[in-house]
């Protein structure tokens, strides 16, 4: 390594610096306002502090590609919030004695830090932290970033009465010749980094929220209590920040489902198990009708496939047992089955002692499970293979985690020819995930889940026009329910790695084929090498909605991968047999997930096409329930989901609960409306429309359905009467 | 019991008769004709040989009810089976040695006997049997009852040298003081009866197939041989039967689902669950749109339910472990637990040792299994209630065996009123059900079924009108899809029972309601007393398709014990709380059965609204395929189902692919037609319909499909040119 070091700024300038050279300094050098605003650098691709020698990471003698981050730039957010995690728990442990340090990271929204801490905390301690924490930021420190061998660092910890430090140094990091640490006035802490280069960065800072956590995340490690804040460049960006959450809160779908009578959870069906109530199910009904018309008329095929399957499929199609945490445990015939994949486990991870095996050897016994060739004497893969024999013969099936393998069988059920392809199978698919109980939430995530799945078998040539239609149908499709803002990832394979399959041609081909589709759409999206499956590219839509958030939804992936473990073939043009290109897609994403976006976003509020109760009848008195029923069974004949209000008492109060109960159009009818054949028509959002006959109503409110047209995204407080 | 008896004909007539009176004998007293025509009689609804002595029939001074069955009653053909099997048997016994009888029932198409034979029987030796059959049927040898006490029987069949009869005397009959024998000259068998008067009441009888088979049913009991035969009173009825076999052949759903490409099942997916391949899924699309338009338009709910639910719930519901057998094991997070249900079983029905039980221990501590409360010195209680402690912390799931449970928690799931009443939630449910692998059968039995399932919580006073709108629904649905030949079979309570929940006011008023129901819709149905399951009355739809074979596909049924079970309450219009009638009904029954049956029914080819294909494009030649996808596009935009045959050659083979792929219409189109507009229209059925402008042909199909039209059900023999 030269004592001087090559840097490359964005703007393309080449310059030749010492080997101690900072990003500050560089900053530094073109001006000093710049030099203000730098919180770190991106060096090569990778964030760093801004105080970094720059010789420290130069691999080789190429030159190395300098970015100064400032408070403008996406990464430096985290760079802050990280400090901020430190600040935090410098101002705890001088509030506090015996503070234990665990883990600090930033998270989506802000960063934690967990501590073991002989005080129980609540947020009756926050003024008092946050005010010390002011008092950190009010001193601007630097943050000093130093290095120590591992034996170092543990006494280092050791003296600083760190114990899960020492012990994460001894277990997590015992791979490690060296450790860095930040230094921060009399705060020191065991820290990859980067960090800002000093406290007074942090403008705005709050604390959030204070939790029990364990030790590595692990129920059965040690109490921890996490503390949540969030911070910012800006007080403004916090406000923004806070006002969202509050929006959030009052957008939850749990909340709204449960008050609208759209969905339930209940832990004595299962956890994480949704019970589609009639108001969801219409939603889903009308999101199911609609794109399922919208794919017959481009070219699908519907199919239904069954909610289980062998195992043996997803052995062949590499899902099982890769996946096997993610999924719930194989389903027997016979009972027994799972103490043998319990078994089987044991044996592959080498935890089977000679006394455990004899053991489980008699309890099969007792179960009357024939291994005959399970000789304790023999190779781990004949015992293996004595247990599979066993599973094999007995059938062992899976809840389905996906539906890819059925559609494989659905291609592979008949002999086809390139005449057929593209082939495009569709099915509105359950699948199963065991997801971690505290990872459960609402209908965000679920144990089961319906994709509106669909597998394209296609071949080569056909990839990009299909990949057009795709991103085509699933920009109708968001258009559709109103969510106009997204950008596409487009996942590219990392061009140093050789874990894909498939080969080179292949992937630049696909590759080449995606972003020239992409630039055609004129889509925003960004490329994100390496992010690619092992299986093929892949496209994901992200959306924001009406408050900001993100959402990752609908999905295009190629796959080389299924085809060629299942086998699959069709006859060319050329008399010869080849092997199909796999496209998976979902515009939707999952219905449950898409559903609870959509809940969020409209506040409960559907568009009329969408909605479960698209216009409620009210009769002004009780003398007028005959027209109301008359008027309302005119408007469901019409295909309008139509209600009427007979629960006596005055209009207003009938008016105030549609409103409540975010119903499109209320159709206000007395004994005047009952003489003239009409209805007083009322829009929940634009109020009185006025008297006009029932069939001018019916048109109206069709030709808002037959559009679907998305009104708007309403606040939870435009219905507040 | 006096030494007369009492007898009333069905006319009414009523006589004293001497003990020994047999029917025959009344009926020779009668005409010497009827005599000629008696095949056995129905005294108090129990059939019995026409020569058995009315005395011994008698068990009270009432008089008994006696009805002479004749060869035209649906129970003398059975009667006459049962004696076909004896008959057979005697020319088995006549021409092979060694062999032992096992039993020889009658099926719903004939009969089999089991023997154990040193010979292995194949098709080529009924010739030789057949022969002999006719043999003894000419001779007209009378079948003569006699008891024997059980020591008697078993010496009879010592020196007969029967040993499975021996074994089943010991085994299957210990527990009777004397069992009855018929003797036909030098053939003698253990046999509870009735027969038929002599073997000459035989007139056509012929033997079908040899399968082989197993001492009472048990695969690991001793193998034997089975013979299958049917028997008629005319040889006509025989001829009419082995056509009707032959037609189903050509009608086997297994075969045409199969060519037609509607679906498949694999065993490497799994037995007995069912792949809708893109033809198959487009009839099944078709029906469940039609079935949801016309659920929501007569005040059903969608809804819609995982496929998994805790054990928990179906411990509630009752379903488990009372239907375990039929049921798929239950479905854990962790694998181990299936073991600990296993173990459960045991020691619940007893088979668990003290040395099993520890061997068990061992292995649940190899597996980190805590079972905190288990020990062995506990009660078989407190053991079951520590493993169901362990299997309840650690969710353990059903896969569902029916809906129900999921539909009343969602009834649960918002507090309910009268006014919400009658709630009518629909889903088409898949339920899963373990049937043994060799009682699967294509679409008709399978492991995963797709209910249109609903359930209907209700008042007790709205019960009627509730089962009237079933009824007319399932009614409206049979003639939708041209099943216009059934019955219903209305199943009542035994009014000697008292295994049935709910009161008896409840059963009275439900069962009445319901047999006026049916009796106003002028249906066809009977009664059948004891019927009913425990939980309420029913109603099944036996439906006859075109070549006569009766399949029970729709249902209603009445449940007093779910709602009671799962403590289902609303509030009243009096402000108390009151449990609601459930009803379950489903008219298809499920998808998979009820379009298996639909396929034989009309041999693949679906009526125009249903139909996978429903018109395609044939081009004259090359040059005219433009105009032919041009039609398409129109045909297809006008909602139809079109293709478009690309294939090239000439048109007529093109008709004739047509033709065979049973494709409702042809628009045959060449350079005329392109210049006119026009399509060259041909239907399956009436062949050529001459030329018209598009919109025509469109405007004629659409009214085909709208009034959903079934013109035929056609037999395969009609479409082979």
């Amino acid at each position: 390594m030269s004592a001087n070091v090559q840097v490359q700024l964005p703007d393309g300038t080449l310059a030749s610096h010492p080997f101690e050279t900072t990003p500050m300094d560089i900053a530094k050098g073109i001006s000093e306002g710049l030099a203000r605003s730098v919180i770190a650098a991106d060096v090569a691709g990778k964030i760093v502090d801004a105080d970094r020698p720059l010789g420290e990471l130069a691999e080789s003698a190429a030159p190395l590609a300098l970015k100064l981050l400032t408070s403008r730039d996406r990464e430096a957010l985290d760079v802050l919030r990280h400090s901020a995690a430190h600040v935090m728990a410098r101002a705890v442990m001088r509030l506090y004695k015996g503070v234990s340090l665990a883990f600090g990271p930033t998270t989506d929204g802000g960063f934690y830090y967990d501590f073991d801490i002989p005080e129980t905390l609540s947020e009756e301690d926050f003024p008092k932290i946050e005010a010390e924490i002011k008092k950190i930021i009010k001193d601007k420190e630097p943050f000093e970033r130093f290095s120590l061998s591992r034996d170092e660092a543990r006494k280092l910890l050791d003296d600083l009465d760190q114990d899960l430090k020492v012990e994460h140094i001894d277990t997590g990091l015992s791979d490690q010749e060296s450790v860095s640490f930040y230094r921060q006035g009399e705060f020191v802490d065991l820290c990859r980094g980067p960090h800002i280069p000093d406290a007074g960065k942090i403008k705005a800072i709050k604390m959030m929220s204070v939790a029990g956590s364990h030790w590595k995340g692990d129920v059965s490690g040690r109490s921890l209590q996490r503390l949540y804040g969030t911070a910012f460049f800006d007080k403004k960006e916090l406000a923004a920040y806070l006002e969202q959450l509050e929006e959030a809160k009052r957008r939850d779908h749990r909340v709204l489902g449960k008050q609208h009578g759209l969905f339930s959870i209940n832990p004595e069906v299962g956890q994480g198990l949704c019970l589609w109530l009639p108001k969801g199910a219409r939603v889903r009904v009308a999101l199911e009708d609609f794109l399922r018309k919208e794919l017959l008329s481009r070219g699908y095929d519907p199919v239904y496939s069954p909610h289980i399957g062998r195992v043996e499929m997803y052995e062949t199609s590499g899902h099982f047992p890769y996946y096997r945490d993610s999924q719930f445990a194989p389903l027997y015939g016979q009972e027994v089955g799972g103490m043998l994949d319990a078994w089987s486990q044991r044996l592959a991870d080498g935890s089977l002692s000679k006394d455990d095996e004899d053991k489980l050897m008699a309890a099969a016994e007792v179960f009357g499970v024939k291994l005959n060739h399970y000789k304790p004497s023999a190779s781990s893969e004949a015992k293996q293979g004595a247990l599979h024999d066993w599973q094999t013969e007995n059938e062992r099936y899976l809840l389905k985690p996906m539906n890819c393998p059925h559609h494989c069988y659905m291609f592979k059920a008949q002999p086809r020819s390139y005449r057929q392809l593209p082939l495009r199978l569709f099915e509105f698919g359950t699948v199963y995930r065991h997801e971690q109980t505290g990872e459960l939430n609402g209908l965000l995530r679920v144990r089961g889940l319906t994709q509106d799945d669909a597998h394209i078998f296609c071949t080569a040539d056909q990839v990009e026009e299909e990949f057009r239609a795709t991103i085509e149908l699933t920009k109708f499709v968001l258009k559709s329910v109103g969510l106009d803002d997204y950008r596409v990832q487009l996942s590219l394979r990392d061009p140093d790695s050789s874990k894909y399959v498939g080969t080179e041609e292949q992937w630049d081909n696909a590759e080449g084929a995606l972003r020239g589709v992409l630039q055609q759409s004129g889509l925003d999206f960004n490329e994100e090498p390496g992010e690619a499956a092992f299986y093929g590219p892949k496209a994901d839509f992200m959306i924001r909605d009406c408050i900001g958030r993100s959402w990752q939804l609908g999905t295009v992936q190629l796959d080389y991968n299924l085809p060629e473990r299942f086998k699959l073939e069709y006859a060319g043009g050329d008399n010869t047999t080849h092997r199909p290109v796999m496209i998976h897609r979902a515009p939707f994403g999952s219905l449950e997930r898409f559903v609870g976006v959509l809940i969020e976003h409209f506040a409960g509020a559907f568009p009329m096409w969408l909605s479960p109760e698209q216009i409620r009848v009210l009769p002004l008195s009780d003398k007028s329930i005959d027209y109301a029923v008359q008027v309302a069974k005119q408007l469901s004949d019409a295909g309008l989901k139509a209600t009427v209000d007979n629960t006596g008492g005055k209009v207003q109060a009938k008016i105030r609960n549609a409103q409540l109960d975010l119903v499109n159009y209320m159709a206000v009818v007395g004994p005047k409306e009952a003489e003239t054949g009409q209805v007083a028509l009322r829009d929940r959002i634009d109020g009185d429309l006025g008297s006009m006959p029932i069939a001018e109503a019916i048109a109206r409110l069709t030709k808002e359905i037959e559009t679907r047209q998305v009104r708007q995204a309403v606040k939870p407080s435009d219905v507040t009467l």
